[in-house]
């Protein structure tokens, strides 16, 4: 007979338990982590990728500097952004068990995103990606890139699959933007629309926080592979609160319809109690610095669709003032980011698809100082059902 | 022209916001929600499902019984308890398009939970499970039911494509356990077997808001679909410092080999500062009550391993009290459920899958929960880098 551990004693009432800390609700405002990737500064409407300007970064660089400024740290010296070009470009080269599958995939793939998720978690798989608790930093980084680079092509394969088409290989002499583009549709695209998707990408990158990294970083803290933690994160995004809505903004213009009909369209909503799409966020008190670039980048690309969406902004924004004074609501992300998609080209079915396809980088760089630290994210909860324990009763009638 | 809104002012110094929130570390001890589904005591070394004690429900009760305990909120009658075995035997029947994926997706699973991360994803995609946010309760009930019924369907038929053998089908008179042995080895597991699995399976149904309870939350929070909150919930189970580790356990006791090697192993070990793997746990200071309950369901099933697994816990915990004092490091949940998953004939790499096959019924009850509740959980961080925004340089050299 071992020397058994003796049962536990009878559990004490809760009460006498001392007194737990509570986070704010949805645990907004609240700290969790330090890092240095970067910052929202809701009130003065400014966020950041590390020291520099994320609007900024957008009007001046490329998407793959930007990338490989979350990467490594620093931005990359001409001859640095020409090597990493290369070895992104060469990785978005999928497994061919792997595009053997994508048919199937995609034919289920009716919830946006769902055939995404499926396709990277078999990639990762393929790939044998190690724990990330195991792993050393030159593998993380490795299965990061893989990820990151196959995103945007499963993205587009996906969608020709899912439209009676067969994918198209991607180029590797095209940069990330203008590849996406060309893999959706075939044609290469003009610089100016390769630009303007190019900008919204780096634009959304990263953002603080949000419910997607902070998923990214959870599963990292068990130590889990980059694969798990990107997943899940995609599940996060795919929510209507968080990633899943930027086409709705354009619906809303669909159904307001004419410049005149905004007004009333806009009384009757907000009477109504619904939300109008595509304006507040939880963060910004201010105009979103990145709708306000995605607007200029609009109207340089021009035509009815933004006027039409200038003018409706103009509206709703002096309407909510009037009925919700002092609530600060104006165009966020969405909405801008939405006209700029439709302007060129790309099906409202892909634009969460494309949010992914730059999110991705931003996860994957919370992921790898996620992975520097060593400390589980295990929070806990308030039991607010009737006391235990309870007797348990025989199932008898 | 359309009124624009102006960009930004510059940011002022960060030094001017107010002071944030600080969690602690790992969130731990922090409640970041109310439920209703049961809780940890870690002091006590008790924990509860609703108003029960989860070790008198193992004790008493079904599986079946505690999965409706934890879907209905009730446990049920005979009635209620034949009709529900019924309804989620019926849901273990896949879909022939997912079965015929699943050769290519076994295959690539090197990783324990990989395959099944991709399946179960596949699997929600199929069933077209729309976002909670927009889902009613029926549906969200149906689509937990679903995935549930299905984990144990798709780990047995992985395992067995990974080792040459083609997939038994599920048996709709046979319940959850013996019904999951049978899968895996095509043979009508002994009531004694069956009934061992099945406590251990009702043992770890749910435990407080460990890290894959709250990365499912998490991702139901943002209105995403049931399939995207437990395959990534999933995700967060295979890290090692999660769900990842339960045969590791075993691997020490074949490393100490013999009960006089015990003492020697550990003391190198500890010296070494290695963690021994199946001792001490983030929340119980007492024995863990999972522990206690399979020690005596292991010994109920006897044999030399029990007898020297009883052997290396008391040299473990006694030179542990020695070199570590007031730590009070007991066996954990892993290390009787290693030996009881062992001498019910589950082969090792079945162990953290066979794991899920059990939370998954707790993150359903948790996604549920979360779903009723509509503010997304979105936390901050602190930016720890040089103070932005710098200039951004000219890529010129």
């Amino acid at each position: 007979m071992t020397n058994r551990s003796p049962l536990p004693a009878d559990p004490q009432p809760a009460a006498s338990a001392p007194n737990p800390l509570i986070a704010p609700k949805g645990l907004k405002g609240l700290v969790v982590a330090d890092t240095e990737l970067g910052d929202v500064r809701g009130l003065e409407g400014f966020y950041h990728y590390r020291q520099y300007s994320a609007p900024d970064l957008a009007r001046t660089r490329t998407f793959e500097d930007v990338w490989y400024l979350f990467v490594e740290g620093t931005l990359p010296s001409l001859d640095e952004r020409a090597r990493f070009t290369r070895e992104t470009a060469a990785l978005r080269e999928l497994p061919p068990s792997l595009l053997e599958l994508l048919p199937a995939i995609a034919r289920s793939d009716t919830v946006p995103l769902a055939g995404l998720r499926t396709a990277l978690s078999q990639l990762a798989a393929l790939e044998d990606m190690p724990p990330a608790y195991d792993a050393d930093a030159a593998t993380l980084r490795a299965n990061t890139l893989r990820l990151s680079a196959a995103v945007p092509v499963l993205i587009a394969a996906l969608h020709r699959y899912s439209v009676g088409k067969t994918p198209i290989a991607p180029r590797a002499d095209l940069a990330t933007a203008a590849n996406y583009l060309f893999m959706v549709d075939g044609r290469e695209p003009d610089p100016e629309r390769a630009r303007a998707i190019e900008q919204y990408l780096i634009l959304t990158i990263d953002h603080g926080f949000n419910a997607s990294t902070f998923t990214a970083r959870v599963v990292t803290s068990t130590g889990a592979d980059v694969g798990s933690a990107v997943v899940a994160a995609l599940g996060s995004l795919s929510g209507p609160l968080h990633g899943g809505a930027p086409s709705r903004a354009l619906d809303t213009l669909d159904a307001i319809g004419t410049p005149e009909n905004t007004e009333p369209w806009v009384r009757h909503a907000i009477g109504s109690g619904e939300r109008i799409m595509g304006f507040g966020h939880p963060v910004y008190r201010t105009a979103d610095p990145r709708s306000v670039l995605l607007h200029e980048i609009a109207e340089s690309l021009g035509g009815p669709l933004v006027d039409f969406a200038g003018q409706v902004e103009v509206t709703v924004e002096k309407v909510l003032a009037e009925l919700k004074p002092g609530r600060e609501l104006h165009t966020n992300v969405e909405y801008y980011a939405g006209v700029v998609m439709e302007l060129c080209g790309l099906p409202r079915t892909l634009f969460t698809p494309t949010f992914a396809a730059s999110r991705v980088i931003g996860w994957c760089a919370q992921i790898l100082e996620q992975a520097r630290d060593t400390a589980i994210i295990r929070p806990s909860a308030r039991y607010v059902g009737p006391p235990p324990p309870q007797p348990v009763p025989a199932p008898h009638y």
